[in-house]
């Protein structure tokens, strides 16, 4: 297979990528609106939906899903990082070390951990990013490690 | 840590669940709409934006964003194991082995793969479940493998 055509024409190729290499994003806003809307389609659950129910339950008030803490992490991850064929993800691990809420203002700060070009296709690559979701009290809502398709520069 | 108020008094504590247990869902409908309106927010990328200027991509066409399968997922997940105090998820892993199409009628089908009960705090377990995304034709769009919180029925 051939490079598949750019979605980013000016973004990166693999080997325009380091290991080591750093990211950061621009900040996202979180309000209740916002976190209600998201559970409401697609994570209905109390402490996702209304506070004052939410009271006792594990959370003991209104939270984010961690869908959509993850939702807004790939916004931010599809900004910082400009693949030139996009960010297309083989799989990704991730925990919510704590639970997002209203009022939260997100950024993420990613790391380039390692790139390693097909034996049998080598001008593709696997990249590994590992990232963090963090809001502005500097706690984690969010770590991801990202496996990533991407390309050598098409000649 | 007493266990928290139950978001679902009628759902499942940790002494209802088994080690290879099984649970389904039913299924949603995935349209093009839906497809864009999920990556016009979170995720947009040019294949999950526009078919036509997808051709030549990576999905050469436009495919579902993996964090709207995701998102999904969990939203059957929720109604497919109805754990008493919510499903609160401490981590998963996922992978997309392809990626979901309009048209695509989802469900989930999961297993219970390990329950073990904490020893500081014996009301308190780790669930791990195990659960694939498939379309009507069988074909897998996520896999993932959750963490999850629960609690021995209260006393």
């Amino acid at each position: 297979m051939t490079a598949p055509l750019p979605t980013r024409p000016d973004g990166l190729w693999a080997d325009d990528l380091a290991v080591g290499q750093t990211f950061i994003s621009r900040t996202v806003d979180v309000s209740s609106d916002d976190i209600v809307e998201f559970a409401q389609r697609y994570d209905p659950q109390t402490f996702h939906l209304d506070d004052a129910a939410a009271r006792g339950t594990f959370f003991d008030g209104l939270v984010g899903s961690g869908w959509h803490t993850a939702a807004l992490t790939m916004r931010l991850f599809t900004e910082a990082l400009p693949i030139a064929t996009g960010i297309v993800g083989a799989g990704v691990d991730l925990t919510w070390p704590s639970a997002m809420v209203a009022g939260d203002v997100l950024h993420l700060e990613g790391t380039i951990d390692d790139i390693t070009f097909s034996k049998s296709r080598p001008d593709r690559a696997i990249v590994v990013a590992s990232h963090q979701t963090l809001n502005q009290h500097g706690e984690a809502r969010q770590r991801s490690t990202a496996r990533l398709l991407a390309w050598k520069r098409p000649d």
